[in-house]
């Protein structure tokens, strides 16, 4: 079948699945979960293929690792199922209700975007997860998956596609692309896909947001600050700064750049330096942070750079604003955390940071939708538009404007003797 | 100042915007309407300028009636500026409040934009209702008008950007924009500006939507559909269509194409026949509407032309599918309506039409920001992701997620021993 051919259906499916209720989805995503297990060794050893093949191109380790999807994995995206059924109907919450006039009645419902084009690389399990939340939430979706993991996601896509169809789901709901100029057609396809996920190294995101019109939810680089203010309490300084570099560095949401209020350098530094030399930490230093630890010198470059790596740049700043200037400047508008005794300065410093997560006495590390609550995520938003930050199933939601009324025309509302709007909110759902 | 200059003092003056307190903003928006009202004749002799200037140009007459902004339109101006003091300030408002774990408490609040990027055509008005939205809403603005209107845009951007900033708004919160040339620099500023609103004809926002990666809210094609049902109120069907058709045809929310289920076709085809041609409008019909009425035939193109003039498309359909299928393929998801007496199967067309405003009985006029009871809009938009229909306020903010710890690091929740998170939703708000 052409992308094309798929495209369509998925629109069609999108539809049609858009009223779909709750407990077909649910038992959907029940059916996914004993075809999952019912089929393990079916998929087990198609991942055996796909990790003996990389082993052939000599992968790297830590893609060896990501590609890998074995029975341990197997049982977590069975429980990740579970959490998925557990969560709330996103569809057809009413969020406001308002009487225009007497017998016309207006209503704001949530409704799914449509059709939600996917392009991961290689974990499968991520095509697990996001195809579940997007069957949840009512989208159908076109995924595209890394070429290492074509046997594993074929035999899981499958699987997921067929048990949901069975169950009632929308047949051509779910479209899995294999072809490397897929990418490239999906990304001209805004008659058919509403909304765009990339997931992946941050080179790929960008050559995705730069080459489509549909609009793309996600994030390229994550460059997060520590600031450490001249009020902080050291001890706590020193642990959310070491979490937030150390306690997983190859991720989004790990620090990259301290800063440090200069009124407080003099003492936390050489305890700051200690404290990251002990992780391994390469620190980076602005000339002033230079003049109290010894540590490589830091350019401009360092400011913008994403290390993904035991590495960080440390800046001695003069003010709270000046802070909150490099972090405006250098950031990506992902995660930025103060460390402070002085709430109201931690509130002036979430007020003017113009980020998506902005924290106060804690990690940067916490920005991540399962530890915020939202069950499942399907990415990070640095977006400023639609959603911010980890992305649950609200991510995957629009709304659709319903009017109830009984032969109202707008001319009654105009002219010499108009009727007058009443716009009195109503306390009830749609259709209550 | 060069535009480049222009849009990073713009980006500042949102950074400061966004915590300017609600007292502020409403004393500034007072300011302006005193400072317009002071400064009446000044603008009257301005437009005169642009008027005459235009007249001389053989403008058309409907753009010259757009592009008037004489006393009338003052007033009208001020009215607006009063009715936005009114509406709550959207900033700050905490959606979400969640205990992760003792002492470490989520939030979610609302928070602007950034920097909104206006392009508008000849109506000065829209020059005054964008830019105190935006200002109440706490997001910095960049318009350029339509180069007609330079005169009385030039003036009452200058009266509106000086008023705000004596009474405190941070300044370059408002830039003007004049040279055709900064339309083009506009849409690839993705560094300074967050969001493109569009203003005017279609062939101008599709361009715009084609051009940019920035963002874009609004909506090109207006094709807005009347479905009459087979369990229609005769009398009810023809009033709404003819309001949706007849009562401002010159407007994205008037409807284009009317379907007719078979069932009822011969029953009111002459009825609607007479009642459009009381109106003046032309009936373009399908094969089967032509074996009832005797009217000029429609081709493929009518179902997806936006007339904006005295034209309705006729199509009769054998299902209400066969109507929803019509409209989800060639209307454009802004307004569709249906006319039954059947409650349930007009909630099925609501369900399974896939536009920003699905009508019960009603006409596709009543798809307005002041008739939603939103205030003052933005705009209408037919996107799917962050807003949709017409736009008010709401539409201009987004959300910071403010995470307050006291210490709190992630690798006290890994490993063994982990600590888990209690995800206990708390009722209270942000700094509460």
């Amino acid at each position: 079948m052409t992308i094309q051919k798929k495209a369509a259906e998925a629109k069609n499916a999108s539809i049609q699945l858009a009223a779909v209720p709750t407990h077909i989805k649910n038992s959907a995503l029940k059916a996914i979960a004993r075809a999952l297990e019912a089929k393990k060794d079916q998929i087990i050893s198609a991942n055996q293929t796909d990790l003996t093949n990389a082993a052939k191109d000599n992968l790297a380790a830590p893609l060896l690792k990501r590609l890998k999807f074995q029975q341990d994995k197997i049982t977590e995206a069975i429980e990740g199922l579970n959490s998925v059924i557990r969560l709330e109907d996103p569809v057809g919450v009413t969020s406001d209700a308002l009487e225009l006039d007497k017998g016309l009645e207006l209503f704001k419902v949530s409704s799914p975007i449509g059709v939600i084009g996917i392009v991961f690389e290689s974990r499968p399990d991520a095509l697990v997860q996001i195809s579940s939340l997007c069957l949840k939430s009512g989208n159908a979706v076109m995924m595209k998956g890394g070429s290492e993991a074509a046997n594993t996601n074929r035999i899981l896509a499958d699987i997921i596609s067929e048990a949901a169809i069975a169950a009632g789901i929308p047949k051509g709901w779910l479209a899995l692309l294999e072809a490397r100029s897929d990418v490239a057609n999906m990304l001209s396809m805004e008659k058919f896909i509403d909304l765009i996920i990339p997931r992946g190294s941050n080179e790929f995101v960008k050559y995705i947001m730069d080459n489509t019109n549909i609009p793309v939810l996600g994030h390229a680089d994550g460059i997060c600050h520590v600031y450490i203010d001249k009020l902080a309490n050291i001890e706590m300084a020193i642990n959310i700064a070491v979490d937030s570099k150390c306690q997983y560095v190859a991720v989004c949401n790990a620090a990259e750049t301290l800063l440090v209020h200069k009124n407080i350098a003099r003492k936390i530094l050489p305890k700051m330096k200690a404290a990251f030399e002990k992780k391994g930490v390469e620190i980076r230093g602005c000339a002033n942070t230079l003049k109290i630890i010894d540590v490589k010198a830091a350019t401009k470059e360092d400011w913008q750079t994403e290390y993904l790596d035991l590495i960080i740049s440390v800046k001695v700043v003069d003010t709270l604003d000046d802070a909150v200037n490099h972090i405006n400047t250098f950031g990506s508008g992902h995660t930025d955390v103060i460390v402070t005794e002085d709430k109201a300065r931690g509130i002036k410093f979430m007020d003017y940071v113009d980020s998506a997560d902005v924290f106060f006495n804690c990690s940067s590390r916490f920005a991540d939708g399962f530890r915020y609550g939202l069950g499942a995520e399907v990415g990070i938003s640095t977006n400023k538009i639609h959603a911010r930050g980890p992305v649950g199933l609200e991510g995957l939601m629009i709304y659709k404007w319903r009017l109830m009324g009984n032969g109202h025309v707008v001319s009654d509302y105009s002219g010499t003797n108009a009727k007058t709007f009443t716009h009195r909110v109503l306390d009830k759902k749609f259709n209550e």
